[in-house]
This record gives structure tokens, sequence and C-alpha cells, in this order.
């Protein structure tokens, strides 16, 4: 595959960015072109005509997408061929098989490897509801906490917060993620154990978080008289040191091919979702999810929503050269889907070499972050409308609210105020203002797009989700690089465990070895743990 | 007053900026080098070896510091002086005296503006104190909720997260901030009305989302048969459409010299706060913002922390060129802290003209952002390590934990083990990695430093919180732009205010006016409110 800078696609946008369409111009920015620059799949509507592309930007990332093969890559990928390599070096060479997790619905791939995982992930799903049932009769257990860091923590943690308008009544979650003690503390001081049911999540079982996290429950419990088995679950690799009878009342089982960061679909978000909102909604969670993979198989990019949204992000990213993009959801029930979206992309395209091994000569996955509208109006939206730095916006809405709990004041909706915010800021922030008063002057040709659904459910929480996964691995489809591993974590792991060692010699009586790891024996001096 | 880019400082300093400080070279970071880029105060440390500065970088910025006069300037604002303005054009010039709030301990400023903005400060908090003894009296209410956005929101909510630890028992607090009528409907699904006290905060008594969501609020309480007068407060203006016997139990004031992001000292953080943790509480809270506004007054930046944190971070920003900040806590009671510095900087110092109304022709405030460590470790910083956008990390730890609830596991602590963490990324992100695997090479010189203290109780989070408002408004003042205005939130407010108006005229019956705003009109057509 030709090199990302070397691509014919990529040296005519880089003409065309020297002159990007300027939004700012009179008659730029019309009714027409809003109407024009909108795509639509899965109840959703993705509006771009406030960004800063003009038709011939569009049909150039087009080629763009068929020049590196994009669509195929991601039938490829879905089929269950090993996407998840570096060519000439170790790596972890196999399948990303996520979609697996949820493709029980219509028109299910054939392929071999994908339809065996998603049988496994089938089973699972199957013993899932049965547990849950048995839970059901029982009538014990009202709360859960998931133990689990990363994609155990944020993926799941953001689709129940998204989907607590849908929970069944009575139950109640939390999740322990952070190996600060007062993480565990805050939630063990608010709950009755007799009710609660743990699950630990850990692919490899060996994570420090998760196992240290773990043995802090499994405390909590055995000071209580409870006998931890009857109350913890795992969700693990099958044959992992997690999965054992003797220490847990069920296991439910991931596979190698699921990575953390897309792993919400699998058991990892499975059992906790399950259980908050019972099997049939975690199931309609499941079909949108599946039928945004479907989108993501259509080879015109109009069509493929995740594949435009991971074009003209790279636009924004590769040539207008914006280092920074936030997600700004107008729901506050998507408070956390950012944070989760922030490890999806960060992780996933946060890389410096490409599949072949080689250092990349131009800018991988942005910095992604953000946080809810109208919330950040009142906060970085200064930043964003008047600032040095451009940061693109992708905003998410929704034509109804979740409870149907709403008031006219002043003779509209809070949810009529909500979407009348959404859409002036979208256009704000695109065409600016001129103004005498430096101080009211806005330079506009700020990007934004915005996807638009009819209302946060479980359905359109699935495709939502699925729908990032695409876009972050189109785009590491189109700049060549592994969206699957994460050996940039590595480095600091070791070094943790080294400074980890120093505290435990010290807590041994043993006095420092200032020999060993120096800088770490630095910090810890300072902080007078030793003389 | 010289513009920045020919300050003389300035010029050395983009000189040094060429080849600047290899944290990754042999015998680059040592602990010699640790112990020496160290300052103290208020209980804290801030390790500053991991940043690429040497020792005449740091002196160069030292000279910046005094070119500008930082410290006199800081002086002026503590004092009362006018600070927030544009000249020769309308704009708000006023004082910025939310220093005057806390300044009820030793050594009080003399001058008369500031004197007579604490003496004010002073007596909202009898007034709150007296309120808060009947409330314990009475025995009725465990529950607050604060309606208000923004600056209303987001500091006093990082600071009640900070400290919950500290709460009064059976005290529970809300926060309801978006126009979302999800948002609210959430909140009062979940709370008993006649136990629940309503604070309603704005300072003007005109913000859309907060009037919204008291309109909002004061229904439930109508629908349950209670009076609303009796369970609302205000904190306001005085004076203003909110301050009124009629509506509310009771009012606390706020002044038009306390800016939103710099109000939690103030009674918009003081009447929840007071509720959540006692009074006595609160009042430690402000002594320690109080010990760190006096630190801000110290001439050498080796002794003033603030003043050092923003000189670092212009180092980064302007020099280096890094176009974000992180902010990163080891401490998940201050999982809301990074969103309330995120407004704080980006509000303050997301501006494009300086204070003469001249645009600036360098990069002002970052974008901010960042989530609590080591959960951030399992997300984004593979592209902290390996990724192409260099990101300078604050990083924030502290010695011991808040419940003291802590396991040995392994031979040591959670509270350990997440020291362990935060020092070995610290190191690990300055010094990087030689490998021949290209996907094991850290390629290192990731500025961070470290604000370390002893333990997050409510003297160390005034301190902290202190701490940031000094540092960003340092970096305004060495920038000379305004960090007290945003008028940058106008544009996009104007414009939602027009689609409001459409969205009513539909609800009237009335055809939309599609001559009126054809854009707004555009996206209203799309989402089917009209034909």
């Amino acid at each position: 595959m030709t090199a990302f800078r070397h691509l014919k696609s990529v040296i005519r946008l880089n003409e065309l960015a020297e002159d990007p369409y300027d939004l700012t111009k009179e008659g730029a920015v019309t009714p027409k072109r809003i109407d024009s620059m909108l795509s639509e799949a899965v109840g959703f509507k993705l509006f771009y005509a406030m960004e800063r592309v003009s038709e011939i930007t569009l049909s150039t990332l087009s080629e763009l997408a068929e020049e590196v093969e994009a669509v195929k890559k991601m039938a490829e990928m879905q089929n269950g061929e090993i996407v998840n390599f570096i060519s000439g070096h170790e790596s972890e060479n196999r399948p990303a098989l996520h979609t697996a997790m949820r493709d029980f619905f219509e028109s299910r791939n054939t392929s071999a490897h994908a339809k065996q995982a998603s049988e496994l992930a089938y089973k699972e799903c199957e013993k899932l509801r049965a547990f849950l049932n048995e839970v059901e009769k029982k009538d014990q257990f009202t709360t859960m906490i998931q133990i689990g860091i990363g994609g155990s923590e944020l993926g799941p943690k953001a689709v129940y917060l998204a989907l607590e308008a849908f929970c069944k009544p009575q139950r109640c979650v939390h999740f322990l993620s952070n190996v600060d003690p007062d993480d565990g503390a805050h939630i063990f001081h608010q709950i009755d154990l007799e009710k609660t049911l743990v699950v630990v999540v850990s692919k490899s079982g060996s994570t420090l978080e998760t196992l240290t996290n773990e043995q802090y429950a499994r405390e909590k419990f055995k000071k209580s008289g409870l006998n931890p088995k009857n109350h913890f679950l795992a969700v693990t690799g099958k044959g992992s040191p997690m999965d054992d009878p003797q220490n847990y009342a069920a296991s439910f089982y991931i596979w190698d091919s699921i990575g953390g960061r897309y792993s919400a679909t699998s058991m990892v978000g499975g059992v906790i979702l399950a259980f908050a909102l019972g099997m049939d909604r975690f199931l309609e969670f499941l079909r949108g999810a599946n039928a945004m993979d479907k989108i993501a198989l259509k080879a015109d990019p109009k069509a493929n929503l995740p594949l435009l949204s991971a074009l003209l992000g790279i636009w924004n990213r590769n040539f207008l050269t914006l280092p920074t993009t936030a997600i700004i959801p107008y729901s506050q029930a998507l408070s956390r889907f950012p944070a989760h979206l922030q490890q999806l992309d960060m992780e996933s395209n946060g890389k410096r070499i490409n599949k072949k091994g080689q250092f990349v000569d131009f800018d991988t996955g942005p910095i992604v972050w953000g946080e809810p509208g109208t919330n950040g109006q009142h906060s970085f939206y200064q930043s964003i409308h008047q600032g040095t730095t451009v940061v693109p916006l992708e905003l998410i809405g929704f034509r109804e609210s979740q409870y149907y709990d709403d008031i006219e004041f002043q003779a509209t909706t809070c949810q009529e105020k909500l979407l009348a915010n959404l859409f002036a800021q979208s256009i704000a922030l695109a065409i600016g203002q001129h103004n005498d008063n430096p101080n009211q002057f806005f330079p506009g040709n700020r990007p934004n797009r915005i996807l638009f659904g009819s209302r946060l459910d479980p359905y359109t929480m699935g495709a939502l989700l699925a729908y990032y996964e695409h876009k972050v691995v189109f785009q590491g489809f189109i700049w060549n690089i592994n969206s699957f591993d994460q050996e940039g974590v590595q480095l600091g792991k070791k070094l943790a465990l080294k400074i980890i060692d120093q505290f435990a010699s010290l807590n041994q009586g043993k006095s420092l070895d200032l020999k060993g790891f120096q800088l770490g024996a630095a910090y810890l001096k300072q902080i007078e743990f030793i003389d």
C-alpha cells in the first residue's frame, strides 16, 4: 500500500487545503447546503454543511477511501481476517471481531471465523439470560458493582448512564475502576452487601487495578460474614485464572479478538447492562449496533455514515491540521460518552508507526475530549468561538427526550430550547460575526457536524456506539495504522512495577536500594517515605 | 506595555526553544534534578524536573514575569483595582475580587475596595451560618439541589465531589444545570421533595437554562402540594429579579466583581458546600484558598507556585507550541476537577484580543482536558506516550487517602500502587525508551509536572482551587489579555434565541417565517418540525 502522504488523493487534498471552503463568505452557507450535505442511516441524519468542504473536497475524500480500499478492509475485519498486526515485528496478530458479538439478527456474516465467533457470543447471551432469570426468581440482588478499568469501565458505564431512563426499577449499579482506595471506599460506604453482585472483568485475569479492587471487595464481604463466592461473577477469557467455579458464582467469556475499548457489546458490557436494563433491552442495544455494522459495509461514503465521518475527521486533522476534536452531545444522558470515545479514539489511533512498522510522517488520531451541551456553552465555548486554536466539533442531538417529562416555559419546551441551542451553535461557529468591537468579532470557520437521531433509546445507543467504533477503525485503515493494539501503555506499567517493588521493600522494613530505580527513589524520598 | 512577541524575555525564550532541554539524553534526568526542581507552599510540593526546561529557561521565564510585572498585577487584582477591561471599547470595566471572598483570616488585605468586599462576603457567611443552624434545628431537610450552569455548577460540584468523604451524614446534594429536560427528570425521579431545598444560582437572574430549570423544579413542588417558597433559596445579585422574599425562603448575595468561574468560594459554592460539609469545614476550605492567595503575591516564582506553573505552561504553549494541556489527578475524588479547570482556563484565556483591543499574534489559552489516573492510563495514555501530538500533563497527587480504608495486596497498599503509577508515568513520559521494535519505541520528552499534597481535605482543596485560579490569571497577565470577560458566548446565545422564537411560533400554530432566520429554519425543517 502506498504511504499516506504519497496517495494521489492525499496530494490533491493537500492542494485543496490551501484554500478550504470559506463558511464565512456571503452566501457560503445556505438552506440548500444544509439540505444537500446530509446523509441518513439507521434513523440518524448526519448534517455536515458546516464542515469546510466543497463538493470537490468531498469527492476527493471519497477517492481517498477508494484508494486505500477502506470498505474492503472493513469487510475483512467483520469477516474475521487478521487486522491486528504489525508486519515484520512481534505483534498480537489476530482478528478484531467485535461486530460478531452482535451479529444475531438479519443477514448474518457467513464467513467461518465470524460465524463461529457469533455462535460463541450468542451462547454467552443465553447463559446470561438463564443466570438473570435465576436472579429474578431469587429476588435477592438489587445492586451490581462492575470492577474493571479502561474498556471494562468506560464503554459499559457510558452506555449504562445513557440508558438509565430505561432501567428496571430498584436496580442500581456502580463501577469500580481506580486503584485509588477512595474509589472503592466511596462505593462500599453506600451499599448493602447482601443485595450486591460483583462482576470482575479482565480478559487476561492479570490487570493490577482490577485484581487489587477485587481483593478489596472480597475483604468487605468476608468482614461482613458473607461468602464472596456467592456474590462474585467473572467476565474473562476461557481458562484464565479467573475462570474458576471455586471462586465465582458464574463465569462469562470474552475472547482475544475483542479489544477492551471495543468490548461494550460483549459480556464486558453485557452482564451489567442486562442486569440493569433487562435482557430484551440489551438485545435491542445489540440490534442497533448490528444495524450500523451493515451500514459500515456500504461502498458509497454518502450512505456509509461512519466512513463519511472518518473522512471529514481526516480532512480536519491532516489537511486543516487541527490537533483536537470535541464531541458534544446535546443530551445529559450521554455525559460519559465522550470519555468512552476518548479511549476508543486515542487508544486506537494515537500511534506513530504504520502496519509495516515504519514511523509515520503525518498526524494520526487527534486529542478527543468533550462535555454535554448546553453545559459546555457556559464553560469552554468561549475558546471554541474566539480562541486561537480551532477545535472541530462533533455534535450529537435527539428530537425527543427520554423521560417525556418536560414543561413549557416562555412558549417553548426545555427540549426545544436544547435543540435551538444545538443548531444555533452549529451555525454560529461556522459563519462567525463581523463587528467593529474586536471583542465581539467571531472569526467563524469553526468546522462542525451534527449526528441527529429521534430519541436516545437502547437501539439508538447501539447504533451510536457502533458508528464511532467504525469511524475510528476507518481512520486507522486510511492511515494504515493498527487500531487494535496498545503497546504505548507498557512502559508506564513496567516502571510502576519497579516503584511498587520499592514500596514493598520499605514495607518489609528494608532500606531502599538507591542504586535500583534511582528516579523512582528520588520521588519517594521527597514524599518522605524514606530518609 | 510591550506586545508579548516583542518582550526581551520572549525573544530570548524563542531562541531557547530552538533547542529545548532534552529529557531523553543520557544523564539528563537525575535524582539531583528531581530534588532541585521543586517548590513548596501551603503543604504542596510542585515537582517540575520533567519539564523541558534548563536553569537558563527558568531564569528567562522569571524575567518574563518581571518584564510584564505579573506579581504587581496580581496585587492590583487582589486590591480591587479594575482588571476586567478592554481599553478603548465597551467592556465590563470592573475589579475581579474573588480573593476577597475568603480574606477573613491572617494579614488581611487593607485596600478599601478589597476590605469592603470581604466585609460584605463575611456578612453572607454569617447569614448562611444562621440559616443552616435553623435547618439543623428543624431537621426537615436532607437534600439540596443546586440549579445553575457554568461556574454555578462546575466549581461547586467539583469541590463537593472532592470533599464528599467529609460530608455530614445523611446529607445528599444534586446539581441541575442542563436545559435538557432529562437532566431534571433524572434528578427528580429519585428525591423526596419534602426533604429538599433548592438553591437557584444566577448573578443576573436571567440565565435561560437556570430560569427554565427553576420553573421545572417549582412545578414539581406545586404538583406535590408543596409551597415552593418554603423550599427555594436564591444566590443572586442584590436587587436582581431573584432577590425576592415573596419567592424564596432566603437570598444570599454575590457581586458583579465575582466572575462565575471564580465564584466557588463565594455564596455560589458556599450554600451547597456548607449544607453538605458543615459551616466549619467550608471555612477551612476558604482558609486554604486564602493561604494560596498570599503565595500568589510572592515576587520570586520559585516561591510563588501558581506563577511558576503559569510560566511553565506558557513555555509549553508559546515556545514548545503545544496546543493542549491535560490535568490528571491521581485521586478519584477529583474526578470533576478537570471539568472545572476546563472552564476556568478556556473561558478565561481562550481569547484573541489583548487588553488594548488588538488581535493577538500568538497563542493564548490551550485546550484543557483530563480524567483521573490511573484510569487515564487504560484509556488515552497510549496517545500521550506514542501519539503524534505531544500533550503536557499536570499531575496531581496526595500522600494519604481520604477514607483511610485500604488493604495490603501483594505487599503494597492501594494508595502505594496509586502513587507508584503517578511517579512512574511522570518518569516514563519524560525519558521514553529506545527499542528495536518500533512499536515499543517511546520518544519521551513529554513534559509534565506534579503538584503533590499530603491529603485531599477541605483546606487542601481550597489551596488547590486557588492555585489554579491564580495560574490562569497569571497567564492572562503575561499575555496581556482580559481573563475576566466572556464575550465569545454571546453570538451562540443570540442565534439560539432566534430559533427559540421559531419554535415558539410553530407552537402557536403559525407557519415558519422562512425569510427570517433561514439557516435555523433549514435545520428545523430537516428534523421535521415543519414541512
